[in-house]
């Protein structure tokens, strides 16, 4: 079957990428230049989407930085280095609802009616749109939202990893073969693709390298 | 109370965006420079925003043609001039999802519930994403989607327009003093504006023209 991934070249999409792979997917990836403050992992994405042998790799353009309201796109607003409580500063308004509608755009061209993401509701408990329900919904409003839909066809959003845990999430990668020394999770990352090592993002990726007891290849700064 | 109003530079959305005035909203225009065939349409937009003094207009550049599967954004597709049945060629895959998905991410900004859009169930009957259906499960989505949501406050997606006919679309506008020569519904305007006269967005308006017994301001080519 074909399959859009979504991938952002952290830890995470890659190893959702080995999944849809081994599911026998004809893999059709999407990423997204949206004004994150790190760009590398880009470079990260066209890796693995060459790895994994996609179909095709899409790159978005998009100016979300234009909005503003996230440390991620707002270099303003600082990356915390600990762990906060509520919705996070590096929660991005609406980024997995506008990540998934490009997706769904793609599927409904490809007429693929599969769309993966690697959403986590473990490590990302404050981000809305990391949920169940949440993604529940989103794929109610493709179905309704799509010539896919109205043929009666259904569209599904499929999240793999959404109640593992980061070791868990790396063990199923290394079984999958997936290089995680090629991918860049951190917020902050230099443009050699070296890790900052403090923000939320390589704090959660450390403790998940300890967690499964396999050494962090993670190359920091 | 703030409202994001997606503003194509249309009949329809000239018209909401006149309601949103009437409401006494203060209105944050939205418009896409997406690859539509004519970008003559944001200048319209960019003119309606000035004279409904809008308190900010934000111009959201996006590749939908990168992706294509659309007649007004593949030029190798060619714009249809009769009415067509079941999902038009002109229809943009998940394009009002992805519009949708951006106005949610300007409302969190913004801190903003309210989000209106021109869709319309009677002359877009083929679209899947003009249907109330789709909108309603989009605003199930954007709560559960959202900060904003999580906190328990409503986001609330109107549609003006969803029930109008054509005519009634024009009449209600031209009470609230909306200049349609401003504004440019044509699929395939040519670069001063002015319109081919015989696509289906061009013939719909040409119609409630004459069924709202008003002269049609439209500029022809």
């Amino acid at each position: 079957m074909k399959a859009v991934i979504l991938l952002s070249g952290g830890l995470d999409s890659a190893t959702v990428l080995a999944i849809a792979s081994q599911q026998s997917c004809d893999c059709y990836a999407m990423s997204f230049a949206y004004g994150q403050r790190s760009l590398v992992e880009l470079d990260a994405a066209k890796s693995l989407a060459k790895k994994f042998k996609v179909k095709d790799h899409k790159i978005i353009s998009i100016d979300l930085a234009q909005l503003g309201g996230s440390a991620l796109t707002d270099t303003t607003i600082a990356i915390p280095e600990q762990e906060q409580q509520g919705v996070p500063v590096t929660y991005v308004p609406a980024r997995n609802t506008i990540f998934l509608s490009f997706a769904l755009a793609y599927a409904e061209v490809l007429n693929a009616q599969d769309i993966f993401i690697g959403v986590n509701a473990v490590d990302y408990s404050g981000y809305p749109d990391c949920r169940s329900e949440y993604i529940a919904s989103f794929q109610q409003t493709a179905r309704l939202a799509t010539k896919i839909g109205v043929e009666g066809r259904e569209i599904k959003i499929h999240t793999p990893l959404i109640d593992l845990g980061k070791a868990e999430i790396i063990q199923r990668g290394l079984e999958l073969d997936v290089d995680y020394s090629q991918t860049v999770s951190c917020y902050q990352a230099n443009d050699s693709g070296e890790a900052c090592g403090v923000c939320d993002s390589c704090r959660l990726r450390k403790e998940g390298f300890v967690a499964a007891d396999v050494s962090d290849p993670t190359r920091y700064q």
